[in-house]
């Protein structure tokens, strides 16, 4: 008898369901709902404004990926529900909401309904800089250790500073939520009935740490005395990935179409669950998951500090291993940004007579060029540094420019640039004792741009593996539902075992090529030697230029 | 009665007269005159092909310029030939040529006509680059002092090299060769029959100095034996610009419709030529003229050693007066790379759309831009850096971009640097002891860029005054005419005279803004940084990529 899993993606705009045959891995069915309140950034679903930076979800959306795309999946596959054996979630993260001791988000409260600050906030929600800032330089100024495994810095992002920005704002709301819940966790809830938390949001976003807890009473008391015991609003015990959260509901089985009672695994984020989905089970392997940004996955034996890595989470990956998080802020987008602002009409016409997309187009022309030939070098800074250095107030630099210079040799220098900064990642891993022999690569990027690949390949001097699947996330969500079920229901008992069988990569690899190594080598000095000189406080002219900018938008000088 | 000058400027593809009162300058009548043989840098009139970085011209259309252009400005003017008291003319330079000793040029008999080094060798004939390399190694293995004068490299378009690579590839033509002459100086002779050279070519292009003549004997026999004696082949006395070459001949009188006898001027260097157009007439004013590239000129009371600068010459643009030339590589150059290879359809379809070129459009964007605001900042090195770091294997840099830069953001930065670079060879001028105390610009930028001299004038701190003339180069010739005939014939005493009376500028000028001032000391302080960084040996990374870019377009690595 076949058995199937279930995988559901919750991403930014949209969820996205695929049912895989747990054999094999393959997808047998998959469909997508996009959510209805999207990202909320301007105003409440009553029109009650919000601020600047804000982006908030409705969490009756993600309930309405589950009740539509699961039945869709079973539809359009012909696969009866008795066959499936479980399912999983992976999310978005930090994305957070509070919530009444029921599991009630507040934000479907009537009292609370009107406040922004009861609705879930989205991984983007960028309002929360200023607590972000707030807890750094309080926890930098007490030493407080936990920072070295977040590369020196807890984003905006995360869940502390989200918090924080609440108590500070709706000390309402702080109050009187029971507790505040990754969205992920929530939906496991919701399916569970239990009050279980996933290690890996755990770990990555809300500072806690396998074995030494959460950061001190002491340090957060000193952020703020109301601060003191905002732990005891992190409800549920904390799971490590890969294990089972509880059995699903009848509620939630009636309404997604499965049988009550299957496995509901451990929620996972986006990024994570990627690796077992690329076939990795173990250290040395480092997962590229490459879009707009670039999200780095690794798997240590030990726990160590790395420079400039997001962070480091044991179980946070896979169980029995240490996970790191390190990452690059701009990767795809800096491609488009090229595209729309910097490529002349005439090659805009030239792709469009070819039948070609732009970036094609100029990847062809890109790919006739010898490593070096354009004598063009940038650092990949337009969105900031985020490992090794995590700096946003860096900036991008392209040097070499002569008045021969053409457009496919500054695309195909960005492109370089993002190749010096992931060997700069890799060599940093492997200094600190981390690892890193091969290269695994998913996402849009890594499928559609072989001279990209291939560049990737001759730059890090490591061969690299390409992830086979469209639906990374959501395959290996569907993996870890498999091991959630165990090996009895027809599933696997490890995420080891289940990335052997169920995880793939095509049957292509990008091998690094000699003679371009050599090259790329001097290159890459190159580019170490202004990547230290601008990045690590010899000329700190970035930031100062970003200062007048202020100071200038702020008043002053008049136009020319 | 009513005096005439006629002024003639022969530039690269084209000469042009004009016919100037020499009451106040107005420009009465002007005629252009294209060259039938433009610029051969591929074949000779009968075929005979050329090698690469060749290029050369055909005096007989020098001849024609006068032969078409002088008649044709008298016509159209209706002024007669009796009211015209003199000509003088300006040229390109170095151009030049080897003559027998009836001052015919050797490529006008037929023994020489199939050698391609009997012709006119343009200013840009770039193929001299093994010879000057060979006598700027020799002059500072030397210890040559002359070096010093010309910013420390004699460039491989002056007149040394040029001849060097005559005796090295055509000893014959070296040997036979009763003279080498400036096509300025011979234009001259052939209107006049007097061996006249200007003491500004043999200046600031054949290494003559007033007071210490040429280098030694010595020096040039250590470049070659044969050379030993090369300044022979200088025929003719050396006279100041500004004094009388002689008397129009009568077979040329003829030939222009002009009277026999009147007052020809030596000849000039059309950025020279300009200094009194502008009405410039002493010290501490700096003439800019812009174009693909820009030339500085500045008169000093003496003789100091300006790092970087082109040349300083003793009577080479005003007699009495120590003439300074310095330059930029890249400047209108400069902004048509960007237009042609980084701005996008939407921009040059919306320009389209408004009936406006695109430098207006992305102009008329850039100048709602205040001073720093972009954030960016940019090195105006792409076609190497002339003054003040004399390296022409420096390449363009562009720091500060993010996702969020636009493209009239970056054609601003690369405005802005032109400006940083020009502030720079302000401000060496000055510490050498050459004060500049206000900048005048001529050329089409000048006019038609008012953001750009703003700019100009917020970053140097110095007010513009901009050439009133369309025709400078022309006019300043049709000045020294006026001198050359003398103030009894109804011309003038002294070319400061001339200056006061013909020269002009406009009514407006651009006056720094001392809000923007400040914030442009900021950024220039910047990119001295920077410009030090890159430009004086601390990170010589432009070098080493030209290296590796050399490297590997001679093999080596293969495509991605």
């Amino acid at each position: 008898m076949k058995h199937y899993t279930i995988g559901v993606d919750f991403g930014t705009l949209s969820g996205r369901s695929v049912l895989v045959d747990t054999d094999d891995g393959t997808v047998i069915a998959s469909a997508v709902k996009e959510y209805t309140n999207a990202v909320m950034d301007e105003c409440l679903p009553d029109g009650t404004k919000l601020g600047m930076d804000w982006a908030l979800q409705h969490p009756m959306d993600y309930m309405e990926v589950l009740e539509e795309t699961v039945p869709a999946v079973l539809e359009k596959s012909g696969v009866s529900k008795d066959s499936v054996i479980g399912i999983a979630i992976d999310f978005t993260a930090c994305t957070m909401m509070p919530l009444d001791s029921e599991g009630t988000p507040l934000c479907l409260k009537k009292e609370y309904e009107k406040n922004p600050h009861s609705w879930v906030k989205l991984w983007k929600h960028h309002a929360a800089q200023a607590q972000a800032n707030r807890l750094n330089a309080k926890a930098e100024k007490m030493g407080e250790d936990f920072l070295k495994r977040y590369g020196g810095k807890i984003s905006s992002e995360w869940m502390l500073p989200k918090i924080m920005q609440i108590l500070d704002e709706a000390p309402e709301i702080y109050n009187d939520a029971y507790a505040f819940m990754e969205a992920a966790d929530w939906v496991i809830m919701t399916m569970t009935g239990n009050w279980v938390r996933n290690s890996c949001t755990a770990g990555y976003k809300a500072m806690w740490h396998k074995r030494n807890g959460y950061p001190s009473k002491k340090f957060f008391k000193a952020l703020d005395d109301r601060l003191e015991n905002v732990t005891d609003k992190f409800k549920g015990e904390i799971k490590p990935v890969g294990e089972k959260a509880g059995s699903l509901n009848k509620a939630m089985a009636d309404k997604m179409g499965l049988n009550e009672g299957i496995a509901v695994a451990v929620a996972n984020v986006d990024a994570h669950v990627s690796l077992p989905a690329v076939g990795v089970a173990g250290p040395g392997k480092m997962l590229m998951i490459m879009g707009t940004s670039t999200c780095d996955i690794l798997l240590g034996e030990e726990e160590k500090i790395v420079p400039g890595m997001c962070g480091v989470v044991e179980d946070g990956v896979m169980p029995g291993y240490f996970g790191y998080e390190a990452g690059q802020s701009c990767v795809g987008d800096h491609f488009d940004w090229f595209v729309r602002n910097c490529v002349p009409e005439e090659y805009k016409r030239a792709a469009e007579e070819k039948g070609m997309n732009i970036h094609s187009y100029l990847t062809e022309k890109a790919e006739k060029l010898k490593p070096g030939e354009s004598g063009l070098l940038a650092l990949d800074w337009w969105n900031g540094n985020r490992s090794c250095l995590v700096d946003v107030d860096l900036t991008g630099v392209m040097l070499g420019m002569t008045l021969l210079t053409k457009p496919e040799e500054m695309y195909r220098a960005l492109i370089e640039a993002t190749a010096y900064g992931k060997r700069i990642i890799i060599d940093t891993f492997e200094k600190s004792g981390v690892p890193v022999n091969e290269l695994y690569a998913c996402g849009g990027i890594a499928k559609k741009n072989p001279m990209m690949m291939q560049i990737y390949a001759d730059v890090t001097g490591r061969e690299i593996y390409i992830g086979a699947s469209d639906q990374t996330p959501a395959l290996g969500s569907a993996m870890f539902a498999a091991v959630a079920a165990g090996k009895d229901k027809g599933g696997y008992d490890t995420i080891y075992e289940a990335a052997e069988k169920m995880g793939h990569v095509e049957d292509y690899t990008y091998v690094p090529n000699p003679e371009n190594m050599k090259i790329y080598n001097k290159l890459y000095n190159e580019f170490v030697i202004l990547h230290d000189y601008f990045g690590r406080g010899e000329n700190d002219v970035m930031k100062r230029l970003k200062a007048i900018k202020k100071e200038v938008s702020a008043g002053g000088a008049s136009n020319a």
